[in-house]
């Protein structure tokens, strides 16, 4: 187990009807004017905004609306935001969304806390120390971002999907109520499912060695996840399916999943350029379909067969074939594709409509520069095309 | 899944060698001088106390020394500590130690922070909103008190055992090296385990119903507290062992084990009278010896069997019998004693030198003006007997 630092001050407000206490919560966070962020007209539909509107006015608080984000947030709205928020004297970042809306709602608190634009930090590889405070009300279970100190985005000049990590964007409060996911789609449930797993598990594929209390933990969270993703895909108003999805979606990014180890994400950063150069691509889709082809590539190459094994038997209930370990890492991996396609995911290129033709195009933003990803193996053009032959 | 609040911004610095960041962390929360709080010699003798102080000089730091907890920390050092640290000016308490320490230390701060006697908070049955600032040193991986919400005192005036629960009093930081447990005795090693089981175990059977995510994550702590229980037992100096227990210990009592679920702590509770009144007799031991016999007490009532043979199935090992699930069920209270043997602990009240003539002053503390205990069951004098005499 490596040194770590551990510190998730945000704080949760889980559950039914929990909406009526946001402006008495913000208040009490110091909050005199908010910006409420949102996407597009679902959280109107619904008649999520208006509840919060009326907690925010009950609480006597002032807010100017922005709404338009897209999934992959985009630099140009985000320029916007700071904008916006100067001009009106903005306070406080009320995010009314899912990941993309809580990202562009701590890239604009970034922008005004820091005085500059946010894809400074991401040119000069800096951490930016401060952020205005954002909290969340949440309308899907899938990013993590509620909880998480990161914060991408997709600069539409150069269709480059990047991310901030720091301490700073950790909101300081987040609204969690399963009741807001119930009109989900079964596909954004599905790709919700992938990243909440795909957050946990490119946390336990790390090269690291022993490391029982954190893997254990990733390794319930993996298990309710799958049994509650079945179950909200059959029923999409099954509470406690949405709640278990909710707060694991949580949990899977507030690195509670990852303590003691050394983080790498390369499957993320390969899909990152993905869905970058691809915008009508989702993060769960394009993860759902690189992540078993990311597995396969390093079961070649013989890395990791234990702990491929170890995840087959505990979390997909591949007998352990004790002769043939590979035979079990290998066998987690099927069960993990099939389970994508059970619960209506792609898990290969045709699928997101991507030919041999469109390969080179993305991994060239990948090893941009001639970067090679570090991974506890590294990841150059080469290597990554190699993956993606994996997942045709 | 009831609705929850979770809010554990303690920050956690984990690792090797981290005692020389001590100094300039205090001072970032705006220390100037602090009270180093500790119990008797083995701080010294290990090296511990001098590191923490030549830390502390190093930035620049004031400090008080006061020495001298005892397991059960008692109201009356509590209250020379808020003497002490009124009279010196100190603005941060640093406890280095284990639970009777950092609860010790806690207690003063709601003194000091308050201005009035920590012991008027369990009087008048409220919780204080305000508490100074306490950092940990731990040495002792076993009371979860130093990411915790729980203060646990004992008025040496008349052996009441009672504890404050409030989010004021969660340290705001702590240093956690697992090499600072290596010292650590098999009995207190042991006693460590059982307190971290059992804050687990009691947030796991409350009878609320489905909390999928939150019980897969407490089975994880579980089995990996076991392996790294037997393991430390062994070793004293397994790294990994002690990390295992010494973050889990935190874990097992920050809440994270608890969301969604009502918390009694029925078990605490009964055990808190048997330490008190006998304060030679370790609280770890006696829940060792006590919390199988509660599950005992409760099985025999049938209730709560499913949730006791999923223990015993996933924690245990023990295999489910599907006709017969009351004896799955009992399998894994057999399996959880002959896990504390194994580990050196007690499991009825003749180990613990207790005879029946001894009840009854003890219960007379816990059922204390006819008071009921509130579990998911009612637990007066009668039902506290009835699981007393399950633990002879």
């Amino acid at each position: 187990m490596h040194n770590f630092t551990f510190c998730t001050p945000t704080k949760v407000i889980f559950g039914r009807d929990i909406e009526g206490s946001i402006g008495e919560t913000l208040r009490g966070y110091g909050a005199t004017k908010a910006l409420l962020h949102y996407g597009g007209g679902s959280v109107k539909r619904s008649g999520l905004l208006d509840k919060v509107k009326a907690s925010l006015e009950a609480a006597g608080l002032a807010y100017v609306e922005m709404g338009g984000v897209e999934p992959n947030p985009k630099l140009s709205l985000i320029r916007k935001g700071i904008e916006l928020c100067r001009a009106e004297g903005v306070d406080f970042l009320l995010a009314v969304g899912g990941g993309s809306v809580i990202d562009s709602a701590k890239a604009i608190g970034v922008g005004l806390a820091n005085g500059c634009d946010p894809w400074d930090f991401i040119e000069s590889k800096t951490a930016p120390s401060k952020c205005m405070a954002v909290g969340v009300v949440l309308t899907l279970a899938a990013a993590g971002s509620e909880m998480s100190n990161s914060d991408v985005m997709t600069n539409d000049e150069n269709q480059l999907k990047r991310g901030i990590t720091s301490e700073a964007v950790r909101p300081v409060v987040a609204f969690l109520n399963p009741e807001n996911t119930f009109t989900v789609s079964k596909f954004q449930t599905g790709c919700g499912i992938v990243d909440t797993m795909m957050h946990t598990l490119e946390r336990y594929f790390t090269g690291d060695g022993d490391c029982d209390l954190t893997e254990r933990l990733a390794e319930g969270l993996l298990i309710a996840v799958r049994d509650a993703g079945r179950a909200a895909i059959a029923d999409p108003a099954d509470y406690e399916a949405r709640a278990t999805l909710m707060w694991a979606s949580s949990l899977s990014h507030n690195d509670i999943t990852g303590c003691g180890k050394n983080r790498k994400f390369p499957v993320h950063k390969i899909e990152h350029d993905l869905s970058g150069v691809h915008d009508n691509i989702a993060h769960g889709a394009g993860l759902s379909v690189l992540f078993p082809a990311w597995a396969d590539y390093m079961l070649e190459l013989g890395h990791d067969v234990m702990k491929f094994a170890q995840l087959a038997n505990r979390v997909w209930g591949v007998e352990m074939n004790f002769d043939h370990p590979e035979v079990t890492a290998r066998g987690g991996i099927r069960a993990m594709r099939a389970y994508f396609r059970e619960i209506g995911m792609p898990v290969t290129l045709q699928e997101l409509g991507l030919t041999p033709d469109d390969y080179e195009e993305i991994v060239s933003k990948t090893v941009l520069g001639g970067t090679v990803l570090k991974s506890y193996i590294p990841l150059g053009r080469e290597e990554i095309l190699a993956i993606y032959r994996h997942a045709e």
